[in-house]
Formats: C-alpha cells, structure tokens, sequence
C-alpha cells in the first residue's frame, strides 16, 4: 500500500491503519465528518458513500466528500476493506443482512451508534463469518444531524466506545481502534451491555430528562418560556436533537432507559426531602458540584 | 447633574437615568460586574461597594470597580440614591434592616436576588416607608460566582424581571427599569409569586435535575463519569454552581420547587410509559424540539 499511514494517537503504531477502500452507510452527521476527517487524513486511498437520498448524495458529492456516491447498496460494499455504518440504530440489523451476500471477505465492519447490544446482536448475526464486525460509538454528535451539519475533526477529543465481544476478531478491534485513534477520539472499551447500562444513564436518560423539563414547563405554562436565561438553554439543549433519531435511540435502549428514569425519580424524591434540611441540601449540592468539576478537569 | 446620561435602551427616555451616587452592596459575580458597567457607562457619579471581607474589597479597589469601598453599612448607603443589593437571598433582609436607619430619604433599594416573594416582603418591610423598593432578578448568572468571575456587559442582552407590587413607587419602578435597561437587559415584569413560581419552573428546578442527575450516575456507577459527552456536560453545567449560594435560592422558593418536582416527576413517569409507543415517543420529542427551538430563536 503505497500511501500507508500510522495512527497519530496511537504512538506505538503497532495498528496498521490505511485503508484500501472505506464505505460510508449513511452521509448525516456522522457520516458526513468521518467522510471529511477520512479523505483529509488519508486514512483510506478510496472512499465510497451509500445513502438513500440522492440529493444527498449529490450533495456529498459536490463537497467532495467522496470518490464515489451511491444508493446501490452492493456497490459501495462490495470491493470495501472497511465499511462504517452511520445511519439510524434501528435500521443497521437490515442493512447489515441487505450487504451480507456482497461483502469482500476480510472486510472489517463498524458503526456510530449509540446504543450497543442491539446493534452488536442484529449487525453481528446478520453477517457473513469471513467479515469482522466490532461495534463502535463516537460520542460526538450534537442537537443537530444531518450531512449540513457535518464538520471537520467532529471527533477530535470525543470520547469513542469499542464493544467488542467473545466473538469479536483481535485484529478488527485494534484496527478500528487506531482507525477512531487517528480521527482524534480517545477510545475506551466496554461490553455492550455495560456501554447501554452506561450510556442510559450520561447520555439517554439526559436527553429524555431535558425534553421532559421542555415539555413540563410548556404544559404547565407557556409564557414561562419567556422567561428562560442561559441555564434552561444549556439544560435544554439536547432536547433540540432529532425526534426520530432519538426515538430509534430510546427505544433501543428502553430497557435500561426505564431503569434509568425510576433512578431519576427516586433521587428527585430525595432531593425534595432535602429541601427542608439546609445543611443536606448543600450537601447534595456540593456533593454534585465536586463530581461535576472533577469531571469537566479530568476531560480537558 | 452634569453628566446625566438617558437610557439606551429606552428610546422614549423617559425615564431620568443617572444616580449621583450608586451602593453596591456585595461585591460578587452580580455586584462585581454592575460596578464595572456603571462605571463604563456612566451610570453614576460615584460607585460605592460594600462586602464583608476586607481582601474581597481591596481587590474591588485594585480593579478601580469603585470610587469607595468599606465593610461599614451605614457608612456605604448614608449617602446612596440607589442600592442594590447583591448578596446571598437569605442575608437581604437582615441587610435591609441594618441600612434601614441610615438611608436618604428618597432613596431607591433593589436586588439581584433569584427569588422574589421572600426577598420583597423581607426587603420592603425592614425599610422605612421614604425608601423605595422595587424587587429585580437578572438572569444574568453562571455556574461561576465571586468577584474573580465578575465580567463587564455580563447583563448585556440578559432578561431582567422586575417585580412590583401593590405598594411600589411607580417613578422608582421606572427608573429601576430604565437602569437595567440601560446595562442592556431586556425587562419584563412578573408579580413577586408569579415570578417564584415560574423561576421554579425554568431555573430551580433544572438546577435541582442537573445535581440529582450527577448524583444518581455517581452512586449507581462513579465509573459512567469516564464516558460522559458534551450531552452530558451541557445539562448538568449548572450543577457546577455555588452550593452555598444555590441552597440558600431553592430553600427560599421550597414550595415552588417541591410542586416543581412533583410536576416533573409525573411527566417522567408519563415519559417512561412512551418508551413502548414508537409514534407517541416521537411526538413527546418533536414537541420539546419545537417548542425549545422556537424559545431559542424567539432570544437570538
């Protein structure tokens, strides 16, 4: 391979990282960036898009995303060495069986959603033994989506979950390690189960807890949103995301998703005693405060 | 007075605007900032600061925010047209009572304060009757406080919510209106309650979900706060605030807040039932996006 390249996070280098051919399933958000960050980085000699939509794809096309553009699904597969599929969760488990009989064996496959054990499950399943799944979830979307919403270096610095299971082939998983390493992300492991356990809680149960507080607040009184500062903005911001992306999320997920709500309600009980005790109260607060800050300063 | 300067924002200029001397009574992240944009807009002929701890106010001096600073009462108000009052919600009407004998007649008193029923009944009661109160909340905070957080036109494009009642002075409400107005705020006026309960809605309470949701991913598993997004670090920024300070607000609004949470936690449980309904999840998402995008372009 004439144009080879070693992952830049990865120091020890021991992951080849190029690509002959890398197939995008789905140019939104995500897709779109790792298009961009792709070519640019030259992380693969070739990159192919899929997506439904061909004023889409005109669109990629005429950002130069892409070297080839598609909505025939075997196309854009069939010579891929790594294939990355960004489009909605529920929709991955077709997709994976629609590629399965046109995949190049070796071929490595992964995706961006974020909800795991599902996708692991149905995508896993659904293709062929001679290709190498290893699930994946950058953590850097946005309230926004679709390709217009698509930037350079999305994923530098954001946290990217790998979710590899008894099944998964050690090669694949270092190559997509090093693969999200290189686009910037730093790349943590879980079991699915754990990453859907988890993610409920920092990611799911968030945005369902902002779009609760939206709605609560316009049911009870509309006006109130006039007079709404910095902090509802903040609170709120996640619950500007795609309904039906988050619905396909949420779903998902509902499982651990439920659990994580009869957590919240159960702590927001608690905190409604604590009103009435001044010292607990700012307990609970400074408690928050600490782990929040330690957070924020472990992150940058 | 020679260097009367009318409001900026209130093109009617109606409303006389200069203050010889203003009283900044602590020099916090609110007061700290109020001095600076008065100073720079000629708000006043003399800006007065008044704290408790003596090196707070050296640094106040250090940052030429004020043309006096003391940590005696009656000294900083004796000869004040306007005070406005920046402390901690709780200690306001103790403060009220303790300047009450040494004020001009005539004289304007508001606050900052984030809570408005107590605040103004406390307020207004401890001030003899020649004193003017008129009850302000800008919503002009962050999760930062203290005068190292202090920054000028921190109320540039903030809502203020003025709160009259029954007893105010009109001429005082209107030049504490046009004051605000003049640092740029946008204000709206809300009856003491109205306010509280509202604020419950939109800032207290959220205040309270961003905590609770910290703790909760804390005690279920200290280990989630390795995976958290910028989802994550958006809705609990306001978590990151002053303990101290935030309990002495929702202590002050407690029943506000405690019907706040009760109203949340139904939606919640409302919320969790939709996690089996793909159409009704979709709709509950679609009407947070709507009506949160619709309140974030209605402000910018």
């Amino acid at each position: 391979m004439s144009d080879s390249v070693k992952s830049r996070g990865d120091p020890a280098g021991s992951d080849d990282l190029s690509f002959q051919k890398l197939a995008v399933i789905g140019p939104g958000l995500l897709g779109g960036s790792l298009a961009m960050d792709t070519r640019v980085r030259r992380l693969a000699t070739e990159v192919a898009v899929w997506g439904r939509r061909p004023e889409v794809l005109a669109e990629v096309e005429k950002r130069g995303l892409a070297h080839k553009v598609s909505t025939n699904l075997p196309q854009v597969v069939s010579d891929a060495d790594l294939i990355i599929i960004c489009t909605p969760v529920e929709v991955m488990g077709d997709l994976a069986r629609q590629m399965a009989p046109h995949l190049k064996p070796g071929v490595i496959v992964t995706d961006v959603g974020s909800v795991k054990a599902r996708v692991v499950k149905e995508v896993g399943e659904a293709l062929p033994a001679q290709a190498h799944f290893v699930g994946s979830h950058p953590m850097a979307g946005s309230e926004k989506s679709g390709l217009e919403a698509a930037r350079p270096k999305l994923f530098q610095g954001a946290i990217t979950i790998v979710t590899p299971v008894e099944a998964t082939h050690p090669p694949a998983l270092g190559r997509v390690k090093a693969f999200w390493r290189a686009l910037g992300s730093q790349v943590r492991e879980l079991h699915p189960d754990e990453h859907d356990r988890i993610i409920a809680l920092v990611s799911h149960l968030p945005h369902l807890t902002a779009s609760t507080l939206v709605n609560l607040v316009c049911n009870l009184d509309p006006n109130s949103l006039n007079f709404c500062g910095k902090g509802f903005g903040d609170t709120t911001r996640i619950a500007s995301g795609s309904p039906t992306l988050w619905t396909g999320i949420l779903r998902a997920n509902r499982l651990a998703v439920a659990e994580a709500i009869d957590g919240l309600i159960t702590e927001l009980s608690k905190a409604k005693t604590l009103l009435d005790s001044e010292p607990d109260l700012e307990k609970f607060l400074a408690h928050a405060q600490a782990r929040r800050d330690q957070m924020i300063n472990e992150r940058t």
